[in-house]
């Protein structure tokens, strides 16, 4: 982890004028292979395990494997000793390769955000899926009791009295019984608000026929991303209150309350202070993102140290003919437009811009290097969810060669 | 047209704020479909032609084909009374369907902005292909040549004298005469600089074996949005101006210069008064989006009327609880996160947010209707290339029922 880890250092990361330290990690030839020799490609789609990630066609999506198993470590150690479990968010990933590896490292299931993405996820053998999202169209929520059907460890959020009932006659019409969460609302973005309304559909769950009430999601998205430790887990807790005492209403009106979920990277390591929490649905620890970076730690550093950023886009040089600024092929298409922006690896005092659709813009007073146009760089992406969104495959990477090709299972599925 | 040209109206595309006009297009059901039935999603990736544009599982990616059709015969009509063909940009669409009706109404080529994008396409049949982007990788520049091998009207830009050396190595590798035009810059994106070194670049071309030099590019990227036609067209016919004195001194020094091609949906009714120029490689025209709406029409409308916006997003409410909000299932993953944002068809006074990933947030102060929970809305895409990079199909609707279902062929083909 030494090289990887300078990545993170606050120094790197914050200075992004700063001239390059002892610490920069800058890509070396492997196996003695030239310049020239690493702006070799693959044949079109088709990449042999072993070839080096600096020969890959571009842009490519890469995740280091060891980066993103120590994450993987990490989370379920923290969580293991704060005594709750893992529901990571396949929302993230989209992936089945890496669900499997979750499920086989401790997660209990997964959580997915859309049913078209929890389908294609079952397709593949995934079977511990909790959809996180209501779905009020009748036909659709026929289409998730087919789902529940081949897998009955399917569980579905609800967050409206007409999706119960529609959910339990598609429940009845196909002979299963669905296990459902009451989605209470943090926020104004989607489930019910928290107190009587949503203890009055939990109950009414209870009562409906062809369903098992399994509990509450409660998931603060707007806390994620607090900047500061101490503030994200104020605000965490405070706006987690009145979800908490729903559910110790729940609980105290003799309902089922076995699930209690939610949380995320930004708070893995906070709600477990919440009275009654049962599982943690963070996403984006295994890769890690800029936006994440830039949440800060627990022990005060600006830098959210926690996770090492696993996931980069790989990127060629097309143009360096003007001082201070390099065009590259990497741009919206392959790297979206979240901010902040791209941090290209090794080189502090570089500022990426994906605001062109096929080009990524490169402005620096210095660089570490000079560069050649069809010399490559790798950055960290802005927002790792909608970027992996963009990918077939992702490439796995140990020790900078490729250990595999996973398919981006739900890649594109927002249904 | 008479509906859907209510849509680029100038007072309901300006006034977000203003209440609903005559003029608004509001959803109808169809066949006396009531809003429970228009609910309803096709099975799982399974749409049959026929079905209604509002029955089909969201977030849909849909295309108008009247709207569609209507602007390639604009397209066609200016051009050809302007004396210039078309060679349409395909990184817009990735779609070889598309790309055939394209050729099949008049267009001489299409464009491809990356070469996994060209292959995709050739794999598919399409013939006629201009490689706009350089390729400084000598693997690929030999993927390049292969692609030639069963492609002979492909041609491909050059840079840059390494890279021309390369592909004239490439050729003579693959046993073909390479098909090359002068990428000459417009800004500093990419491209040789316009001058002497272009026209070096030229000569160089000329000289090597397996090369044929084509002609020069010259796509200003930054000219197409500017806002109002009379500033656009200025800025436009002065940036291009040292190219075209290139173009003229690659014809003096006795070089071939067949193609001076470039002008995008910004400039298609302006680039033929650049002496020389040959062709127009717009792209947005068929599509139009929310950036393409805002520049302008020659007749100094603030709208840009030229051509109808035939691309939306179909998008169901997941949340109404709140007064003047609500949430839907379209967000970045969706509809990307470009300005101007999402504009919803039929309601000028929402105000659409596609920040959160999974999620649209709506805000309003008045709204033509009341919407429920399972209800469905259009959006007109913020810009259209990026978000069909999203999908993997779009369905292709006429008088509202789904007509076709095209595979985007090129999706994701970044590389």
């Amino acid at each position: 982890m030494g090289e990887r880890r300078s990545v993170l250092s606050r120094r790197d990361f914050l200075s992004a004028g700063a001239a390059a330290s002892a610490y920069v990690w800058i890509p070396q030839p492997v196996k003695g292979y030239s310049a020239s020799d690493l702006r070799a490609v693959t044949a079109d789609d088709v990449v042999k395990p072993g070839v080096s990630k600096w020969d890959l066609d571009t842009p490519a999506l890469c995740l280091d494997l060891d980066a993103m198993e120590q994450n993987i470590a990490t989370m379920q150690a923290t969580l293991s000793r704060n005594g709750l479990p893992s529901r990571p968010h396949a929302k993230t990933h989209k992936c089945a390769a890496i669900a499997k590896y979750q499920l086989a490292t401790g997660s209990i299931g997964i959580c997915c955000a859309k049913l078209s993405e929890a389908e294609a996820l079952s397709r593949q053998g995934i079977d511990r899926i909790l959809m996180t999202t209501s779905i009020p169209a009748p036909a659709k929520i026929r289409r998730a009791m087919q789902l529940r059907k081949v897998n009955p460890q399917f569980i579905q959020a609800v967050d409206e009295e007409q999706n119960l009932r529609d959910l339990s006659a598609a429940a009845k019409e196909a002979g299963v019984i669905a296990d459902v969460v009451i989605d209470v609302a943090v926020g104004t973005r989607s489930g019910i608000p928290a107190g009587d309304d949503a203890l009055a559909l939990a109950k009414l769950a209870d009562t409906l026929p062809h369903l098992k009430l399994r509990g509450l999601l409660s998931y603060d998205g707007g806390v994620q991303h607090v900047k500061g430790f101490a503030a994200r887990k104020a605000r965490a807790l405070k706006t987690i209150e009145v979800n908490a005492e729903t559910c110790a209403a729940m609980k105290k009106a003799g309902l089922n309350v076995e699930i209690f979920s939610g949380g995320g990277t930004g708070t893995y390591n906070v709600m477990h202070l919440v009275p009654g929490f049962s599982d943690i649905q963070a996403g984006s620890y295994l890769f890690m993102d800029m936006q994440y970076l830039a949440i800060g730690s627990e022990d005060g550093d600006e830098v959210f140290k926690d996770f090492a950023p696993s996931l980069t886009v790989t990127t060629t040089v097309l143009n360096n003919r003007f001082p201070g600024r390099l065009t590259t092929d990497a741009g919206t298409k392959a790297l979206t437009l979240n901010k902040p922006s791209p941090r290209v690896i090794g080189e502090p005092g570089m500022d990426y811009t994906a605001g062109s659709d096929e080009f990524g813009q490169i402005r620096f007073e210095q660089a570490v290097k000079t560069y050649k146009i069809g010399d490559k760089l790798e950055v960290i992406v802005p927002h790792c969810d909608p970027v992996v969104n963009l990918y077939d495959q992702v490439y796995g990477i140990r020790k900078d060669r490729v250990e595999v090709v996973w398919p981006i299972t739900a890649r594109g599925k927002s249904q």
